[in-house]
């Protein structure tokens, strides 16, 4: 028997807002009888975007104010306590939702989580978590950007909380964990990544040493440890290389008329191949390490991408992720687990 | 007119040695009359490689030893002073070579470069420079590997001879460099890259402010300057997700009698698509910094990579980057410009 759960949605975060969230969350509670979710934002847009729909399981969460995409993570904070991001935040602090998602600007996301929910005992950074897709299905890499300057305790940290994620969300019994490092012999990582390795040597994860760039896509690798500024180039380039391979194939079928008809021959196999590759399937980013669950959807999701990161806000209220993380993170640096409720 | 030049080349490095380098110097002398190239390596097997070929404007220069690809850079510079990857660097400090080319491992490589021909004045460290295909035709990137942790300072030595390799041998007046950043507003980049924007913004450099790992292969730039590690890894990322990409889509053309027929028709789409994308087009990066030209071929490459990297340097001889780039660099931090022979 399914649990019930409730998970929070900042309306208004994201490019598109209401007019994107509205539509994912009514596509989502179509096929999740379980779940509730509260719409926080503008009572209006709200109201609006879902006209006729049935609005079981619904409930809306009126606000005041918004988060800009590009306004400063501090004045969000201090400025912005009726926005719909804070008050999606303050609703998973105050136990009525077991989560919320966001798709607004990530640095306040990160600075409004991190001030209101607070970080897990352990634990001296949040960090962000997603999966790509790779040859062996899919391949988590964490911090994509909340850390830009991290020692190897950090980078410790987040391996143990992207193994957990892993392990409990994914049901993979000992997440194969890497750390992201270059490849020449002497002069291989800097002194943050060589510490970290030893540290994750002696550990009880299943780490399985380093690997190199091409190897988040290629090797049989379950995580990828790496800086928030490492981590985020790294996820930007493969975006960055995967669109422009699809925008030059797309022109290359596109040049005469001979071309355009071996096209549409093809198109049934790259639709399949674009499905394989879509980055929607990808979206929402896990704020790991807080006392609660917090999901990023990217800024442009559509209806598809934000309904995608609601189905992993769902998988980490029923995983308990915020409890197995401060109780494995205590595990792993030898000190009494504590348990602490998201 | 032409003038001639001379090229050395370390037959016996990377993962094919003589077997790929020998018929990659023929490919290349026959299009080339104007060059000379010496073949520095096992004589026996540089023998057996060239066969009945014509061995007009080549040159043979046997050596006793060998670099491995994993042998640590010091060990290669201290106990292989008859390695081929040595001589061919001597060749260009005696002025015998324009430049020289090796598919050797790279921190050996760049241990016994920056020991042989030292750096430029001015150069704190060299850096390891190559172009990736992108929307616009191609963007140049370093630091590639050699520098892990860099300063401001470094990371503006960077830019000041990308940019001018850019300019020599690509005939662009004012390349618009970029600094590779995240792109979070409040946290956006670590102490060195906010210091280096600094550095740059005030400079004579066509500096256009930061890109994103994305912005490599989606912005109209022609330089993105980075540390090594940060280069390092998203040149690999997009080396492993362009592979991933390409592997995925052959499969998908597999799977089925229907998508096999269909890839028949697109074949030759997918045959000027991977044309476009192919990274031994892109082969041979090359050292800058110091007294002379070194180019690194991929230890991978084959025939047609190997000999890509040979024009690569080919190229520098004739806009005579060591000394462009040591009076550029004289010139941007204002000191009296010195004359360097390469």
């Amino acid at each position: 028997m399914v649990q019930p759960c409730v998970i929070a949605l900042d309306v208004m975060g994201g490019d598109h807002g209401s007019k994107v969230v509205v539509p994912a969350a009514l596509r989502f509670l179509a096929d999740n009888p379980h779940v509730t979710l509260i719409l926080v934002g503008n009572a209006e847009q709200i109201d609006a975007h879902l006209g006729d729909a049935s609005r079981e399981r619904i409930r809306i969460r009126p606000t005041t104010q918004e988060v800009a995409m590009d306004e400063s993570p501090s004045k969000a904070l201090r400025g912005k306590k009726d926005s719909s991001m804070r008050v999606a935040i303050d609703l998973v602090k105050e136990g009525e939702a077991g989560a919320c998602v966001s798709a607004g600007n990530t640095g306040a996301l990160m600075a409004t989580a991190r001030f209101v929910l607070k970080t897990l005992p352990n634990i001296d950074r949040p960090a962000i978590c997603t999966a790509v897709p790779s040859m062996h299905g899919h391949t988590h890499m964490l911090d994509l950007g909340a850390n830009v300057d991290c020692t190897a305790e950090h980078l410790f940290q987040f391996a143990v909380m992207g193994s957990e994620l892993i392990s409990a969300v994914e049901g993979v019994a000992r997440p194969k964990v890497a750390l992201l490092n270059i490849g020449q012999e002497e002069i291989k990582g800097n002194e943050q990544v060589k510490q970290a390795h030893e540290l994750l040597a002696r550990s009880g994860l299943n780490y399985i040493g380093y690997v190199e760039g091409n190897g988040i896509f290629l090797e049989d690798v379950d995580l990828v440890v790496s800086d928030g500024f490492v981590g985020n180039v790294a996820l930007k380039c493969s975006e960055g290389i995967a669109k422009f391979i699809g925008q030059s194939l797309s022109a290359q079928f596109r040049r005469t008329w001979f071309t355009r008809l071996a096209g549409l021959a093809a198109l049934p196999i790259l639709k399949s191949f674009r499905r394989t590759m879509d980055p929607r399937r990808y979206n929402g980013a896990s704020l790991l390490g807080l006392r609660g669950i917090v999901v990023k959807s990217h800024g442009g999701a559509d209806e598809l991408a934000f309904e995608n990161a609601i189905y992993i806000a769902e998988k980490e209220i029923r995983a308990n992720i915020p409890q197995r993380i401060g109780e494995q993170v205590g595990r792993h640096l030898g000190v009494e687990p504590q348990r602490e409720t998201a």
